[in-house]
């Protein structure tokens, strides 16, 4: 029997990503056939409710799931129960327990889709009930720690009660097709590889823009930051798979082994680097998309003179020798213009261009691989135009996903339960990553700290501070999204 | 004034090729204003008869011609004339002098469409007459010789009478829209050249198949065989282009030196290296798109114990540090399975496989520039299909053509027309590239006369014979055809 129990399962981020993922693989029949979903919360709640709940969840965001059916979805409520756990209440956890056979042969797998400070207590009280024994694995959802030190605590707390291998940490991004792609392409061609490096590459640009603000999480956004809720784990992790050797084999360990290397190997920065290579702004009043948005200081739950920052921008590098010298741009925004992410290799331009520049200066090369809002791999190079004389144009050769297979896409949510269900840890953050990302972090939220005039405004649904144009600029680099194409 | 004389005016390829490729240019309005055509032949006509052909040759093989209108076709009726012209009769070159003005601000362009042997007659009556000087010009046709002492005679009587930048001979795959694309995709963009030597091409693969047989030009083909036909000039060089270092600037000696180059470093073949690296076959009766056809030795004009080969393979190699041990597989034939041109680079193999290879044995990445029967630029490389794990299949990065520009498509002959009309030598064969090119396929040749067993049969509408796929088995290569993609 393998059984699936979401703490926090009344909350926002289970009815909107993992209950419908779940469904979805259930759907799929992805799930062993003795698959049993238990929902656990404060609430009190009977199983019969909390089936209304999921139903409700998946009619109003599963809308993404293929194939369900009135009879698949009374399948998968035949097999959802609810149990009320306060995490405070030792007792609650008998209740959980008397449901959970505890066995190598049982799998279960623990969620906890919850606040941050919930984590330990529930984990503490599984290990007080034997929960934590058998084959029974927990995924962790960000943040976690919010700073180096807090970061360590958590871990320490966890491997108190956890090995290392029963904890996952979930970075809903490495479950994105488009990352895991990234290391098909570098790892499984050989035409990728020779260029990866700083011998043909001028610039990387990791960009991820969102259109929305702060919506209902304004408190808990104010106590964050982009550069906790964005850079710390979604952009570093990114970073680390377009940077890191070619690991030893395909194996969990040996791909994060790689990983945490070139996390480690990122320039630290000195205060007087902080102001020189990386920019912060925070929104305020604008429009989106045509529609008028307040500024980040009068959402709800924000405190009106907040500093906190809600976009950031990054000049990284790498020192190592695969690296030295590539700038690493980094940007991450709420309200800006449009919703995408996107990882941009700049490749070094000709070293002499034979057939002149044509309509003026031309970009080089370049391979975008898009996350969102499509997922697709382009790699920009000049052709001849048709006809006389030798007339160059920019065109993408472009890989079409619809080619590659007829597979079902399976969402990221749905994609990291499975692997976790399957005991498979690669597209999981090791303790090591979180906190090699976390160290070359906390120095940058430290200078941010002990300088109060760094903070850059920006209009909403715009790119962001022009400071943050000028810190490509000034290297000659300019964000992707500038260009017109003609 | 601009004039084009049609030398052969009257025949076959002026017939199919270059009248339609005229009146294209003509429609499209990239003549001169002041331009005249100037058909000339044996044949007493007028130039109303005259007139009347064209037009029937323009019906019938102009198809391809955008913007043609009956009126469009009267304009240039108009400005089209016949002149009876026989190359042993120099009263003839008088009556034709008397239409040319022969100046520097008068272009003149004498196309010779003749069989080779009035090549020297007719350039010396021009000279004789005057009508080399000013801004004259020579298209001359293949076959320029049979062997390179014949070859140096031509090219000698030609610069006897002619400069070598009056002299444009033409090779009509280098009007092909994809080998100048060649040129653009090595040499515009950063992200081939670092992979365009021995370092990462396991071998490249240049295929030239037809599935026409002799057609009416039996004894013609009998005389002169696939070898000359087809390798000595289109295969060489594409070849050349390929493998050539990158120019000093695009001008058209600059090209040409690297082409040369390229052809110089050929590895010339022993008589012991020609039966182990060439193949030669001659079709029998077989099988075309399932329309049964004969053999060759039963083609109208061909002697019934022809030993001409209609197909040759060739493991080419050439003797330089970039290609040095990277074989040039060149193939070519008639009545083959297919009618396709297509140059394919193939990528070294990557040095480990850390995903494990998947379904089978993986092909490498290749960059494939298919000329006909479609032109196109497709780089194959490896992907990770959607769904749960790592899963690779083979995927098409693809050049979309129609995207880099709505600009019209110009056929080879007219492009390469248009070219000599403007004094563009960039596509046409310098005579050290002819001798380059006569002085690597001379001891082939040689050998082969000497050999009288190594001619092999092959069934129409096949590959070629068993021979040319063991050429490649032996390395462990094989003809990109021969693979069925799953």
């Amino acid at each position: 029997m393998t059984t699936f129990v979401l703490f926090g399962g009344t909350g926002d981020l289970a009815r909107r990503k993992i209950i419908p993922a779940l469904y979805s693989a259930f759907v799929n029949d992805r799930l062993d056939a003795s698959f049993r979903f238990i929902g656990a919360a404060r609430e009190g709640l009977q199983s019969e409710d909390y089936r209304q709940r999921v139903a409700d969840a998946i009619a109003q965001f599963g809308g993404k799931v293929s194939g369900g059916t009135p009879e698949k979805l009374a399948a998968f409520l035949a097999v959802t129960y609810y149990q009320k756990v306060d995490a405070r209440i030792p007792e609650d956890f008998e209740g959980l327990r008397a449901q959970i056979p505890v066995s190598e042969a049982n799998p279960t797998l623990f969620y906890l889709a919850t606040a941050p400070n919930i984590f330990i207590p529930v984990v503490e009280q599984l290990h007080a009930h034997g929960l934590t024994a058998g084959n029974a694995r927990v995924v962790v959802e960000k943040p976690l720690g919010r700073d180096g030190q807090s970061a360590q605590a958590i871990n320490q707390a966890l491997r108190q009660y956890l090995h290392e291998k029963q904890i996952y940490r979930i970075d809903h991004y490495l479950g994105k097709e488009m990352v895991q792609n990234l290391l098909a392409l570098r790892f499984a061609n050989s035409f990728l590889e020779p260029l990866w490096n700083r011998k043909w590459i001028q610039d990387v640009h990791i960009s991820i823009s969102e259109q929305v603000g702060v919506e209902s999480r304004g408190d808990f956004y104010d106590q964050t930051g982009a550069m906790r809720d964005m850079i710390q784990n979604h952009l570093l992790q990114l970073v680390s798979i377009v940077a890191m050797e070619p690991p030893v084999n395909a194996d969990p360990d040996s791909i994060r082994d790689e990983k945490v290397k070139a996390l480690r190997a990122l320039h630290k920065f000195t205060p007087e680097e902080v102001s020189k290579k990386t920019v912060r702004g925070q929104y305020r009043a604008g429009a989106v998309d045509g529609k008028a948005v307040p500024g980040y200081q009068t959402e709800p739950g924000v405190p009106t003179a907040s500093r906190t920052e809600t976009f950031v921008a990054i000049r990284a590098e790498i020192d190592n020798w695969r690296w030295a010298g590539v700038p690493f741009y980094l940007r991450t925004g709420k309200r800006m213009a449009t919703r995408s992410a996107e990882i941009t290799i700049n490749f070094k331009p000709i070293p002499y261009a034979i057939f002149g520049n044509g309509q003026g200066p031309m970009r080089s090369n370049r391979l975008v691989i898009s996350l969102q809002p499509e997922e697709s791999v382009k790699l920009f190079m000049k052709a001849k135009e048709p006809g006389e004389g030798i007339r160059l144009s920019e065109v993408a050769l472009d890989l079409d996903f619809a080619e590659v297979s007829t597979s079902r896409r399976v969402e990221s949510y749905e994609r990291l339960l499975l692997d976790a269900m399957h005991g498979d840890l690669t597209l999981f953050v090791r303790d090591d990553e979180l906190m090699a990302a976390w160290n070359w972090v906390d120095p940058i939220l430290q200078a941010w700290q002990n300088d109060s005039e760094g903070l850059k405004s920006y209009i909403a649904g715009s790119w962001g501070p022009a400071a943050a144009s000028y810190l490509l600029a000034q290297h000659g680099a300019a964000w992707g999204e500038e260009y017109v194409e003609g």
